[in-house]
């Protein structure tokens, strides 16, 4: 070949390597090269590809996420995890140069500590079988020496005023209702099955119980006892309560069936005094309406054990990637976009709480609230809810953005919100929920098995995707 | 209590032992005792209902499936493991009493055996590198010697053209296009890609390369190589074709850009000669329709490796679970309904072809042909395709289906259908593609990863509920 026919040739392969190595993709934002079939071809739908495209190739929220889950781990408000949590996801937002202001809001949150690893044992004349167990969180412990009593299993909080205070007084009272995996929607499984675990121990107190058993609220039949929080009623005598794993609530049912059962139990969980945490709050101000806020958040707390990959570390590193995407598109938000940490959300919405005083104080207005707290899973669409007067009209513009979300098969529906931001709602914007596919939630949800590598990393980052789509849309063309 | 008191107690524990525990929920179909909002009231959402409960509550298919995937394991077409899940599969749909009909059609398979554990090697002056290999589908070897060639890198089959003989000659070509990571679709993706494997060592081959390295097909960055069919083009010198790990390949790719290297490659596939192996076919005869066919299938081989879990048991298994779950409902339907286990859809097609050959002798008409190819995950929708000339009208009559989807979240859409019903296109009827989230497939995709641990119970089991309410659908009201 002549000197020129290689000079060709070396342009080309550089062309190639250029257009197709995967450093050229994951350093520069490409301009968009092709769209998928059936992508509507107009500006916001190209900024949205942009937004997808940024997500799954130069998105964080996977690195984010690692840490909080792998090297901080489980964060509970009021443990110094949690305020690490704080330190480290302030930082993150601090260095995004579109933000204009971070700062930590105050709140004031329980402390609760689990203590010394659980022990629930059947114990009978031939044989002690320990169970899987995990204390519900905010619960009081069983004392240094724990406790012993008789067992009666129940399927309804109701049944307990039809067995009355003669048959519950002096026993273990054993909520073995499961979540019926006959329902599509797992969370909607969770709510009915949940209030055993919420109220259990308060009922079973009144009719005199001397502590309670929670079958673990999953679909699944596991090993894994799932916990999470439960609550005392005011005036009533606390005992404490701890969920057990469901193939040993399946163990435990079975075992009462033949013989009357008695159960040791301890835990040293301890209710400690309320303390100080903080919200992480970062925010964008808008260059036309910046009275009209859009916040996109989740929360920073999680549960103790596990690292809060899914619940709610998820959330938390969808709400910082909208900004991390926003900021490398070079976007200029018109309203001004907040970006919120929540503390506290799993056992007190201290943080929720706090946030909505202080911005009712300030005369706010949140036009939209996005909360991702159903985990990090592949995005399936959001669910909206707002005061009835003025939801008609959020409604029709929202679902007027379907054709954006159309070729990504996302939906907007109504029904949806979201624990920390629901106190927002009485401003009388709208309050949404992000819906990732809930099928696998509950293997995760609240155990030690909510952690990093259980999270898919493209499925993480099509849902921050999904939300910065959102995000825009609504600056883009108000509500 | 009074002793009557203690009678009303003994009930109405013994109705709430029926009604919530879980032994009641999975040892008889119970009636439809609550929908979850959003599902419309009448007759057939009400079946849909029945469907979904009677899936996730009683289905089997997660068992057949653990059973083709981890008692049988891999089953490449004409191996003795494909003849074991014929056996399996017969045996299955046999003892589902809805069934009149099954047998084994008989068809002509390649027979490709792997041989050896691959072994390629970068080899320089001053280390010795082992890449994580395997050999591609109807490869053939490299001889028990092996072979060692100098490597050049390109990144489309093009690019040989332009390099040409001279360069070409002798060396090992190595394709290292990634799989776009920014493509929502995955699917998508590694139809862009996969030329690179299919036809890679014939192109190569035409420019004198001694064997091809090949850069599997994930969007991963992983060490697992990601084997799948390549094919020799008619009058080609056929040359090895290994894949390697991404992992390896961006390795491999960052070596040459320091200096020229030379690898080892050996394999010892081999191609023997064609054997016979079979589809299963079971069928249920229409009431008032019987020349009407609705199909639902998947294809029961696999890759050698791993245990084909997501390609294809679960398709296969999802058919199965089809008319089993009709089966349970006591259904009988008005058209003619066949659940087909295709044979050698990976590398030759023999079954898919044999099958719509036989069918085109007998003058039959597929109304609708339904394939579940794309993993048991959880489930999106549906894609459809038909001759021009009917699909409009096709479209129409799927698209008033959409009422009883949309509760389910799931869509109906153009474009779709599958490798093994394709050639029935061509009788005129509708061609479907069940469509699950496919984030994950490539995780696993003609890998060792490909086993039943990796598949979610829960979400198999909506996969196949949601293909029996399409069959249900197209039965009750045609298209």
């Amino acid at each position: 070949m002549h000197k020129t026919q290689y000079l060709i040739i070396f342009i080309f392969l550089a062309i190639c390597q250029i257009s197709f190595s995967q450093k050229a993709v994951s350093e520069e934002l490409r301009p968009i090269v092709g769209l998928e079939p059936g992508i509507p071809q107009d500006e916001a739908a190209f900024f949205i590809k942009a937004v997808f495209e940024h997500s799954l190739t130069k998105g964080n929220c996977h690195s984010w996420l690692k840490y909080l889950s792998d090297e901080i781990g489980g964060r509970l408000a009021g443990s110094p995890e949690s305020l690490e949590a704080v330190d480290y996801t302030y930082n993150v937002l601090n260095r995004i140069a579109l933000v204009d202001t971070v700062y930590k809001q105050e709140c004031r949150v329980p402390r609760w500590v689990r203590g010394d690893e659980e022990i629930v044992e059947i114990r009978n004349e031939s044989e002690t079988r320990r169970l899987k167990a995990l204390a519900l969180g905010n619960t009081i412990g069983t004392g240094e020496e724990g406790l012993e009593a008789e067992v009666i299993e129940v399927f309804s909080l109701d049944t307990l005023h039809i067995l009355g205070r003669e048959a519950i007084e002096g026993k273990i009272v054993f909520f073995n209702r499961p979540m019926n995996m006959a329902r599509i929607n797992t969370g909607y499984a969770y709510g009915e099955a949940v209030d055993q675990r919420v109220h259990g121990a308060s009922r079973a107190s009144e009719y005199g119980a001397v502590a309670v058993l929670v079958r673990s609220m999953t679909t699944n039949r596991d090993d894994f006892p799932h916990t999470g929080v439960q609550t005392y009623a005011e005036g009533i005598e606390p005992i404490p309560s701890i969920a057990i794993s469901t193939n040993d609530a399946d163990y435990l049912s079975n075992a009462l069936k033949e013989v009357p059962l008695t159960v040791y139990m301890r835990n040293t969980s301890q209710i400690l005094p309320d303390t100080i945490s903080y919200n992480v709050v970062a925010e964008i101000r808008g260059s036309e309406y910046p009275d009209e806020i859009i916040l996109v958040g989740g929360h920073l707390d999680s549960w103790d054990v596990g690292g809060g990959a899914h619940d709610d570390g998820s959330g938390c590193v969808h709400s910082m990637q909208v900004f991390h995407t926003l900021d490398a598109l070079d976007y200029r938000p018109k309203r001004t976009l907040r970006c919120v940490m929540f503390m506290n959300e799993e056992n007190g919405l201290g943080g929720g709480k706090t946030y909505a005083e202080e911005s009712n104080r300030r005369g706010e207005f949140h036009l939209a609230a996005i909360e991702s707290d159903s985990g990090g899973f592949s995005p399936r669409g959001f669910g909206c809810s707002a005061e009835p007067d003025v939801f008609p009209k959020y409604l029709a513009k929202l679902q007027s953005f379907d054709v954006f979300f159309d070729p990504y098969d996302l939906y907007l529906k109504p029904g949806g919100g979201g624990a920390d931001i629901n106190p927002l709602k009485s401003q009388g914007g709208l309050l949404i929920g992000f819906k990732p596919d809930g099928q696998r939630y509950f293997d995760f949800h609240h155990t030690t098995e909510d952690v990093y590598r259980n999270v898919n990393e493209r499925e993480l980052k099509l849902g921050a995707a999904a939300i910065t789509s959102l995000v825009y849309l609504i600056d883009q063309a108000g509500l």
